[in-house]
C-alpha cells in the first residue's frame, strides 16, 4: 500500500463570500479544492468524493478512501473542507451532505444515482467462493492469525485472507491452477496457501526474502501436507538455474514502485522463461494517470498484455491511516523480455526509499512515542524502554529531500 | 465479431496406434492438434475446450466459442478431432467426455472443478442492473427489433440489448454518465439509446456514417424525449471544431483490425480534446497474444491507461458462424494524443480489407445460393432473382491475397 498524494500545508480561504449556487464559482471551487489538497488526479478525484458520498452517506473517511481508491490523507483533508464549507456536516456514522450541499451537487453535478450497481453477491469481482474454497477460507483465517508483524521498511503489507483465498478462486476459475506449476515472486500476503489447499496445482513454490514468512508456511505446509517449496531468495539476484523457465504461472505484489515492479516482473519472467510464454498474476496500486500508464508500459515492454484487470480486488489490513486497496491484473505473454539489472535502480525498490517517511509509534504499554525512519531500525525490531513491544502507529510524516 | 484465427486443411493422423495414456504422446498429441487448427494462442487454446467441456458437459460448440473467447470454426474443428480421437462423445445437448476421455484428462491434466466460480447473480460482470435500468432494458429490447440488416462490409454487427444496457449500466455506476457530456464514436449497437434513457447525461451525440442508424436513433430520440444529437460523419475525416475537445467520455467499438483502432480512437481524442484528458470505454474483440500486445502499445502510445479491463462483457446478435464476445475496457487518458491520418492505412480499416472473405447466402424463398464479397455488393442489398429479399449465410470462405 502506497500513498499517492500530497496534502496541502495551506490553509482553504474562507469562500463564505462566493456564491456556489453559481456554476462557475462552483466549478472554481473544485479546481481550488483540488488544487489545495494537491491531488495528482485532480478535480475527477474531488468530484469522485462527491458522487461516493451521494451514493453511501453516512459514510466513514476510510470507506470513502477504499471506495474511491484514493489516499485516506487526501480524502480526510478534502472532507474536512467540504464541512467548512458547509457541503457536508458530520454524524457518528460519518459524512452526510447539508440541505446545502444536496441543492449544490444536484444543480451542477447532476448527481442522480441514490446507490451503485455493484453486485451485492460478489461484491463486484465477478467470482463467488463455491464450499470448498469456503472451507478454505476458514483454515486460511486461523492461519493468517499466526503472521509475524509486518516488515514496513520492504513495503511489506498484509493482504486479508478473504483476498488470499478470492486470488486461489480467480486463479483456479481461469484455469491456472489444474495441473499448473505456480511460482510465487515475494508471498507476505501468504497467498500460496490457500493456493496449495485446493490441491489443483502440479507445484506449489515460494520465493521471499524474510524468513519468519517462509518457516511459518513451511509450518503450516507440513501440517496440512500442501508441499510448498520454499526458498530464501533476494529478488535484486537472478533465479538460480532451476528455477528459470520452470512455471506456467507466477503470481506477484511487488512493492508499489517503478523500479520494484520492473525487479519483481523481470523475475517473474525468469520463472516463466525469458522467450517463453506463462501467466501472470499482478497486485499493484491504484496510480494517478502518468504513472498508471508507465506501469503499462513496463508491462508491455515485457511483452505481456493486460486480459483482465479488476480495480480494488485486493485489501490489505493494519495500519489504520491506510484505507486503501489495490487492483488484480491477470497477464498473458509470450516471448517474454526481462529487464537487466543496469536497468533497474536498486536504490529505489521500496516507498520509503522513494519517498522517506517517518513513522511515530505509540508503545499500548506506556503511551511513550517511538519514531522510525523504516530504514535503520523497523517497527518489528522496536522493544520500549518499559519493555513493552505492542505498538500504535500514530502518525506519519514525509521527509522532505 | 472477427476470426482471429485460421483452420487447417490437413486432416488429422490417426492416432489410434499411440497411446495417449503415456504423458508425452498427450502432450504431444495436444501440440499436434493445436498445429493442425492452426490456432494462435497454440495448446493453451486446446486445453482450455478441454476444460470448459469438462466444467459444462454437455455444452454446444457455440457456447463452448463463449466460454473460452476462441474463434467458431477453430472450436468446431477441435471438437470434431477429439471426437475422431474417441476423448468427446456428441450427445444431443452437445459434447461429453467419453469414459476414456475423462481418464486422459484426469490423468494429465489434473482437472478437478466440475463448475466455475462465475457470479450467478451478475455473470462475472460485477454489476447488476436495478429497477431503473430494469425498465429500460424493456424498452430497449423493443427499440433494437427495429435495427436495418447489418452492413458486414464496414464491419457492423448488433450488440444484444443486454449488453448496451449493461454498458449504460457500468458507465452510469463508474461516475461517468451524470453530468458528463458523451459522445459515441460509431454506435451500430444502438448503446446511446439506453444511455440517454438514464437521463442522467449532460448530452449525448452520436456520429456514424449509416444513416438508416441515424435515423433511426433520431426517431426514437424524438419519441422518447431523449435529446440525442446525431450527426452523419465518415471518421476517415477529423472531427469538425464544434465538436473538438467538446467531451468529457467517448464510447466506442471500432472495426477490430488495429488500423481501425487507430482511427476511431484518433476520432474519440479529437471529442475529449488533444492534449486534455478524459475517459474511454472501449469494446474491442479478443486477440491472439501478440495482437492483444499491439493493441495495448497503441492505446498507451495515445497517452490512455487501462483502468478496468472485463473479458466477454459484450455480446452481439446475428451470423451463427460467430458466437464470441468482446471484452469492455475502461480506459483514462491525460495529455491525450492522437495518430495522423498519415500514420493510419485507410486501406485497411475493416476485417474484410485485412482479411478478405466470400460469403455464401442461401435464398430462403427459392434457396438458390449467392456469393457475396462484402466490398461491391453487401447482403442488405442483395435481392434475390425470384424476388426474395431474405437469406441465410451458409458458409465464408477467406479469400487469399
Amino acid at each position: 500500500m502506497k500513498i499517492i498524494g500530497k496534502m496541502g500545508s495551506k490553509s482553504i480561504k474562507d469562500t463564505d463570500e462566493i456564491d456556489l449556487l453559481n456554476n462557475n464559482n462552483f466549478k472554481g471551487f473544485l479546481i481550488k479544492l483540488a488544487d489545495r489538497v494537491n491531488v495528482a488526479e485532480g478535480v475527477s478525484a474531488i468530484e469522485s468524493i462527491l458522487r461516493c458520498i451521494y451514493r453511501n452517506q453516512p459514510i466513514s473517511t476510510k470507506k470513502i478512501a477504499q471506495y474511491t481508491k484514493l489516499p485516506l490523507p487526501i480524502v480526510s483533508k478534502v472532507r474536512t473542507m467540504l464541512e467548512r464549507n458547509r457541503i457536508l456536516s458530520r454524524v457518528e456514522q460519518g459524512a452526510v451532505y447539508s440541505e446545502y450541499g444536496i441543492k449544490l451537487i444536484n444543480k451542477h453535478l447532476n448527481l442522480k444515482m441514490k446507490h451503485d450497481l455493484k453486485c451485492p453477491k460478489c461484491g463486484g469481482k465477478g467470482i463467488l467462493l463455491d464450499e470448498t474454497f469456503k472451507k478454505i477460507l476458514k483454515k486460511h483465517r486461523e492461519y493468517t492469525k499466526l503472521r509475524p508483524t509486518v516488515n514496513t521498511s520492504i513495503d511489506q503489507s498484509f493482504a486479508t485472507p478473504e483476498t488470499g483465498v478470492y486470488r486461489a478462486g480467480i486463479m483456479a476459475d481461469r484455469g491456472d491452477l489444474e495441473g499448473k506449476r505456480v511460482l510465487f515472486i515475494g508471498d507476505d500476503d501468504l497467498t500460496s496457501l490457500p493456493t496449495a489447499m485446493t490441491d489443483f496445482c502440479e507445484e506449489v513454490v515460494v520465493m521471499d526474502i524474510d524468513d519468519r514468512l517462509l518457516n511459518l508456511i513451511d509450518n503450516i505446509s507440513k501440517r496440512e501436507n500442501l508441499n510448498i517449496k520454499t526458498i530464501k531468495h533476494d529478488f535484486r539476484k537472478p533465479l538460480t538455474k532451476d528455477f528459470k523457465g520452470a512455471f506456467d504461472v507466477v503470481f506477484t505484489d511487488p512493492p508499489y514502485t517503478l523500479n520494484g515492479l520492473k525487479l519483481f516482473l523481470s523475475r517473474s519472467v525468469e520463472g516463466l522463461g525469458e522467450g517463453s510464454s506463462g501467466v501472470l498474476y499482478l497486485a499493484f496500486s491504484h496510480k494517478p494517470m502518468e504513472e498508471y500508464l508507465e506501469v503499462q508500459k513496463i508491462i508491455n515492454s515485457m511483452n505481456f498484455a493486460i486480459y483482465e484487470l479488476i480495480p480494488g480486488f485486493n485489501t490489505y489490513e493494519g495500519s489504520e491511516i491506510i484505507g486503501n486497496t489495490t487492483f488484480l491484473a491477470r497477464l498473458m505473454g509470450k516471448n517474454l523480455k526481462k529487464f537487466k539489472n543496469e536497468e533497474i535502480d536498486l536504490n529505489k525498490l521500496y516507498t520509503g526509499e522513494v519517498k522517506p517517511t517517518i513513522r511515530y509509534y505509540k508503545c499500548l504499554n506506556c503511551n511513550r512515542i517511538h519514531s522510525i525512519d523504516g530504514r535503520s531500525l523497523c517497527i518489528e525490531n522496536l522493544i520500549c524502554n518499559c519493555g513493552g513491544k505492542k505498538f500504535k502507529m500514530v502518525k506519519r510524516k514525509k521527509v522532505k529531500k
